[in-house]
């Protein structure tokens, strides 16, 4: 139906970016995963795909002000919507995931909980060998176990690890705070994995962080995952597992715009959990940040 | 993208009943109406489209317990998406919803304020006349003036009677209880039109109510318009102009199931408006009372 | 400022029904007592008042749909603000509204907790002796203390009786279904008292209702007394003492509307507490009561 | 800690009706199930029990004003905490709870999703063989699988009934009303299930649904199950598959109180998800119910 | 009424600061403007003038605690009410409220969205002459057009700048992040206009961001125009168009302190929409913005 | 009951920190104290202690990972309920808090109102003569009178000061910037009392002000008492008296982590009203701060 009517932001339809384009062959994807099986606290980021989509609308008129780029004027941009799995089954699902991710060109994903992302880099993985990886958390989610089970977002990054899809010397978490024994901590370390704390973010400037984070992942492929609950609790509470004392969104966007020159090969934005969110705030700090991703591979495309 | 998992109803794609398909030309389309200018208290409504959508999904799956028809199964049902109108523009509003609704074999509309059932019934009855109406609504909007403005969602059923959209003497208002002043009423009367009050739905059985219905309107072509405001504000309150005492869901869904032999030609379910809705209460009543017009029409297909 | 425009509800002042008159002195006034020490549960009620204003202002357009009524059209009624009182002092600040309240043609007040109820009855009575009572509510509030304390609005109607604010005789209770010891009942019968559980309103019909109450009421002077938490949660959320299986609006008003020719004194609605409310639902019905009360007695004036 | 202070509900520790007791062994316990892995929708219920507690402190104090018993003083009642299970197990997780949940003397739960009922009959047959059911739903949760996985909340009384966990001669399902295929309808009037529709309720008198009741349970030992999903949504925002038209609170309060004389040997109260509840509505009407069979079975012990 | 007892917040009258005052000649006037029609996303701003004055009296008791000034005690302050207009038309009610905004010796309006401050300073500049702006915003609101319109909360100092309201080289914009077009912000730059953008802020100092502003401004007239979207969403999620990474409030709030010596003649504070806000933060930071303008004029008078 | 399975946060007791133990003569005991009748604006602090205790299970696994400490690793910890108080009377609730408080190892107190800290200290000054006085808050709670009450949570320090239950020269208030008459601040600064602002702590590094606070109160017995409403709303939105402009989280956790060489005998947070908290966060930044402080003493014990 073409009109002369240019339609605001609320009677767009609520794809990412209002996008018409469901095209899998498309430059870039961006799928919903409603799986929140490894969830150890509060539930509902099976909501956070749709919530982040309806948010996005808020962005998809006009330039990035830092990089001056519309992302969809520079990259074919599709939302091919939400990827099926068994309900209720964690491994199995973990695995339907992994079996239906490996086929984009360039993945933006939207959770779900943050268990999700092992699936995700299984799948890519096998393209591209370990990755380095920008991990936005509060936590580190790099227990033995979660509460007593392997699999469980609490785990995730120590499965990750042990599973050899991401590159520890080259994988740094960003906004760390939450409670962690110190042997969990300590692993980590000796690894090789760079933990940059949240109050190491509020002492210093987000370019130095960014550089830092640069510094660490090289020029090799990496991967970013951001886990909302890294931001503070009163700009996300829409998520399951809040730590007072967070970064602010400022903070976190300005370090993703300056981390061009990373030879980025996917994304997540996981955790958001409309239940728990308010006046769509923490939706649309999710959106803005797969959005500023967005700008960021599209002014390096 | 085919896979053997079958999603649930949180991971299907947030349109009406889930439904891909999106052919204007289909035997019923469902269409979202952003538009709330004639709004005389608290707003909301433009966001009425996507929150109806996104409750339907408790919808689709299954046979009406009543009729036994999954509607999806007899029509071919498409969701088109929402109609373009030039922000902030009242009359110029109308006119472009009316323009562009004329054109589909059978359409449910998803507002919006109740201002835009003018606009849909101006479109509509160029092809069929004035049309027999089943409003269901707390007030008559039958004012002469809306707060001293000709358009206004409390003047509206007096614009369509007077430009001869309906046929008062077919037309019926059923859960009207509303403060209204006796010449307004009085004038209702004198066009022929029939008012049921809450309390006679209260007082009486639906069955009954339907019967009444069918005799007002006959044989001949026939609209319902559904304010979701007939309902009580504690099963609606996501709605501008709640008043206490409403019609039961169960009585509504109960009314329109008997309401079988009326030859309808489209329907509306307006002034749903989600910032005052709480758990989805109002979106899944809005969303019922169309599943049920649906399924009423798709049992007589 | 006089102008050629008619505000629409939401651009109305928030008085009870807009009002701009103030004058202590007028037939009706409406003032708003925040007093809610006597809480035994939720607290919030010190803002019902301003919630019941505010939501008063969707019933100041047009007549009563019953008695064909424009309150404001028969009787010159003010909204007259706040009581004052001491804050954090319970007898203390019973006291001071009592002192305050006595001065008035007709007072409909906004409450506050229950409480309240005695220090209105007090200042009345010395002018009109023991008044017969029509008191809404879920709970009898007639134990002998409340969580072992004499004054609290548990106790409130026991305080009325054995002060002889009201004659037992002529009181009735309609709405009650709390938990309560069975010799407080037997106490209340013991006295005189009349009660209408909630189930019997449910399985009755409210015009019979309300013929038992006016006989039990009789000719000489009466006070009606309305607690929130006698509807039904659903329709009523926002009050301390919720209890399910209540009265629905549609009910009470219907009461209401039929009980012409008591003769009324005085009026208080309360137990609205706003911060429990959704979408202003609770502090509609609150304002509907009052307002329901206002047309009986313009109809009689 | 002994004080001449009677603490108000707010005060009291939140245990279900502030019971201290904690012992296994007691004439009932009350458990908390924190399961919610078989949601097939909106989620959350993991968190129902400690709402339900909360919710529960309202009912502690005075006697039924039905049976006029306060089941306190009859029963010696424990609040036994929480079932642990495995995070993130479906299948491990329903054997977990199953297993420790056997030994009871007469156990009301607590949920948690629907699916649980299954662990929870499993347990109990084992001492009873297989037991009547009356079972308050707005979905007869017979669906041969939910969404294409054999256990699912949707599914759950189906494999309660192939497990020979119940009678279905001696089942009765109250208050249905949700799309289902005509198929599983007739797959459960052929094993001789009872289906009493909302509508059934809402055209009828509790005492008489009740009675019919009665007569399908008969004198054998039988179980309650009541999924909060049955009530309106008005009155039980807080659920995840919200069904418009649903029984009311009163209603189903009569019902059971008028089911004295069944032998019953157990209870459960599922599917209330806090974060979707409002001013603790749902919490409230599912602690009524558990306070309502409790109360139902002092009385007769 | 005269009474001993000293109103805590909750029991005075919502009107700004709580003044009693209405006499439109006083020397600050706070008026209500009501009007939302130019609003391109989430509604609602039609309820912020009763918002604002109900939180506005947090700070109507004591002295500002770094200007040790009582506004009330320096300056006779009014609270006039709301300005009426026509419903639902967008170009006469702009003109309805410049018709009726010129009159006073200092204005102070609470919006209503932001379209509305065309026609304050349409009225203002009758008197003054083009004048200096002070502009709180996340947004340029500079747009050619707002969705295809010319008039819009997008586009009005576009709009504002082309009728020579303002002078572009005295006016400077304070909180700017949100996408906008190239094009539109170099246009911005070629008027003169000062942007600051929000990031700026975070990364210096408000004392030396309110010399700027001073720097820019000068000694002749100027206009302070304060949208709650400047702030970040987390302190003001109650708004339409919300924008992570905002001005903290205790920014906005220093730098305003340290405007001393600018020659404000009017000021507004618009957008704050109270279905969206939680628990009046986003009132209270309006309405703390309209007392600290007022501590700010009363100092030097 | 001993079972294989660790429970998640959500399906842990909630008691502090999901502790099981509530031995009155532990080394550490948290009572919760539902007194709120000192409230001078929102009330529902009442409901502080639950809430409080609820959010806490976040933090009851793992180490701090500033100080690598596991607070129940090295003291023996209680949750000990909730003192009793008798209801509605001010001054006997305080004695009564008072009588009771004073005989614990050491006490957290999780409130309820501010006033309650005057009990608090009367209790514990008996042991230990006047102490010294970290206290956070965003109000110095020092006027001469609470709206002319001598008792309210507007001048409990006041009250405290007088009766010499701190000594104000090791008193220090933190987060100050409400509004407050100039005479109530010089009275302070007269006693000796060190006043930090809020901005001071935006413009300063909480490891500074922390050897500010150290330098005040020194090497004698000492106090902290927490004010929610210290915390800027957007963070703890969940009180009755909030002032934008508020400390961080972050800053607060900070400066507490580095009070280390105290010789603190108690603590208490105060002033959470959960009615109007968001998705717990309120709740939980009060348990962190509870938590934190029980870090800091299990680490010097």
């Amino acid at each position: 139906m073409t009109t002369p009517y240019s339609n605001p932001s609320y009677a767009v339809r609520n794809t990412f970016l209002g996008v018409t384009n469901s095209d899998p062959s498309s430059d870039v994807c961006v799928a919903g995963i409603n799986f929140d099986l490894g969830t150890s606290n509060r539930p509902g980021t099976r909501f956070g795909p749709d919530a982040i989509r309806a948010a996005s609308r808020m962005l998809y008129d006009g330039q990035n002000p830092f990089s001056w780029v519309n992302p969809l004027d520079k990259l074919k941009v599709a939302d091919i919507g939400n990827i099926p799995f068994p309900m209720g089954q964690l491994e199995k699902g973990l695995e339907a995931i992994a079996d239906q991710t490996g086929g984009f060109k360039h993945l933006i994903a939207l959770g779900g909980d943050h268990m999700v992302t092992f699936s995700l880099l299984k799948a890519l993985t096998k393209k591209t060998g370990p990755l380095g990886l920008v991990h936005f958390d509060a936590h580190t989610d790099a227990w033995p176990t979660c509460f007593g089970e392997p699999w469980g977002h609490g785990s995730v990054f120590r499965r990750v690890i042990e599973h050899k899809l991401v590159d520890p010397k080259r994988m740094v978490q960003i906004g760390i705070r939450a409670k962690v024994d110190r042997d969990v901590y300590d692993w980590l370390l000796a690894q090789g994995v760079t933990v940059i704390w949240a109050n190491e973010v509020h002492c210093s400037d987000p370019i130095k962080i960014a550089e830092r984070v640069r510094e660490v992942i090289g020029a090799q492929p990496a991967y970013m995952s951001f886990d909302i609950d890294c931001i503070d609790p009163s700009q996300a509470p829409g998520t399951g597992s809040p730590e007072v004392g967070g970064l602010w969104t400022w903070q976190a966007v300005s370090i993703i715009r300056h981390l061009a020159g990373i030879d980025f090969r996917g994304m997540d934005t996981m955790e958001v959990s409309p239940p728990y969110d308010h006046a769509e705030i923490t939706a649309l700090a999710g959106a803005t940040m797969a959005y500023e991703y967005l700008c960021l591979i599209a002014k390096q495309s």
